[in-house]
């Protein structure tokens, strides 16, 4: 099974967890709505490429990591879409939870999908019950109030904010928790996985930021511009749009650099490339920076 | 040290994880405003109880779990309070969260406390890591859409509704995690202590339900009449006033004859008796129905 076949499945199953009879039939399809159809699933993605180089020992206990830290990246962009953050109407191309379902069941799916992804790792059958307490404390911390999602959005919401601090927590916290939590679920040693990791959640963010300002509202199913609309601090206005690609192209040496020894290295690094490739907008070249003020 | 001091010292102690530098300040403020000063602690309370009838073995996950459904309690009282729930201006008597510090940070504590209760529970010193994973599903299924506080919240936008689902998923789910939980760190069976906690939950609700209508503001710190304002399903609506009473007396008894055999068996049942009494309004004669049409 391919590895988006498999984090599909995966995610359908968590889905179905409590549902039928006993669920608020409109807050079911509000679940649905947040989780597919498949964004770019980078997260996950993470996760099992990191399990794969670790031996994927666990497969049960590594898609239940793979799926909670996707649940909770969805949780997080139902919450930022909401009118007191980024009152966003379309995401993935399709109306947003509340345009949808009403702004309550878009408070309850985030609720929701953040104590699913729990739920699925407690429930996760693994032959290591004793790797679950370190499982559970990254996830948690990666949503958190003090360096994770939760910590990101809110440094929107002051008036000093630090950029690399505002990046590590908004986006960097998921990223390191996927791959963290998968060597972790596996027995291997997280720390070289965490500053692969960390590099490529960077690269991310730059190219959400360099997209927010190059890309066409297709390419990301969401509207550009927003950076500047609510005035978040963005790599490309500290960067620039070259200073933004050249950040890129020195973080994917720093994933490849800090990457341990490992089954399937070459195979990393070239899933590596591809990601960081798939990352940039559909138009990359700096002389598009031409239609930017 | 007596069961409040245990409790707010735990409760102060998990709020602490994560402050300082780091943390974005006004979220800091914002989490505090959740948490403090204490309500009744009940569900924390009813954790300590039932830990202490089942000796008590494990204090410090005994005390992570007493402080994750405080947690989890009080996230869910803040994302309740929004404008798109109840758009309540005060709670125990201060302005609400997204009063006090706007509709976005009081999302984002929501989300926070969530996290937090996890992070907990995973954080907490325990000779027993393998009753983790027992005790992280419990808590993520009493928050989650299937039963828990989630579906609760959301059955109030269904059309049509069983008060009963409602109110054990609204309710119930947290009483009776408070005290499966607690039953589960100390390593013995849960099944009774469920059953306790049921009862005791739904006849706290009942005079939740009571208290909306008998109750003067000042004794819940917050309105009354919300029920019938939101037209949410009531079990003063249900059973008439002396029904509820009626009530919360049965269940009194059923919560009795449920106990185990257990260390401290007496002081359980007069503890449950005091838990009862302090729920009800402070004028609870159903004379006063005469001011309720």
């Amino acid at each position: 099974m391919n590895a988006s076949t498999r984090i599909e499945n995966a995610l359908r199953s968590a889905l179905a967890l409590g549902e039928g009879a006993g669920r608020p039939p409109r807050l079911s399809a509000a679940l649905h709505h947040a989780v597919f159809p498949a964004g770019g699933r980078v997260r996950p993605q993470l996760a099992l490429a990191v399990a794969r180089a670790c031996g994927d020992s666990e497969p049960a206990l590594v898609d239940a990591c793979a799926v909670a830290v996707e649940l909770c990246h969805c949780a997080s962009l139902v919450h930022d879409d909401l009118p007191c953050f980024d009152d966003a109407d379309h995401r993935r191309g399709m109306a947003t939870v509340h345009r949808a379902f009403g702004e309550g069941l878009a408070v309850l799916v985030g609720d929701g999908l953040i104590a699913l992804a729990f739920e699925v790792i407690a429930r996760a059958p693994t032959l290591h019950p004793e790797r679950l307490g370190a499982i559970v404390r990254t996830l948690a911390q990666s949503i958190g109030a003090g360096r994770g999602l939760v910590a990101g959005q809110a440094w929107e919401q002051e008036d000093v904010v630090s950029i690399g601090r505002y990046h590590r927590a908004k986006t960097g916290a998921l990223f390191e928790a996927a791959a963290v939590m998968a060597a972790t679920a596996c027995g291997h040693d997280a720390g070289p996985w965490r500053r692969v990791a960390a590099a490529i959640g960077e690269a991310y963010q730059v190219a959400d930021d360099l997209a927010d300002i190059l890309g066409g509202a297709r390419d990301l199913g969401k509207p550009v511009g927003q950076d500047l609309t609510h005035d978040r601090p963005s790599a490309v206005r500290s960067l620039g749009i070259e200073g933004a690609f050249a950040r890129i192209e020195a973080l994917r040496g720093e994933a490849e650099a800090a990457l341990p020894e490992c089954a399937g290295r070459g195979h990393l690094i070239e899933w590596l490339g591809r990601v960081v490739e798939r990352l940039l907008p559909a138009a990359q070249r700096p002389a598009r920076a031409a239609n930017w003020a």
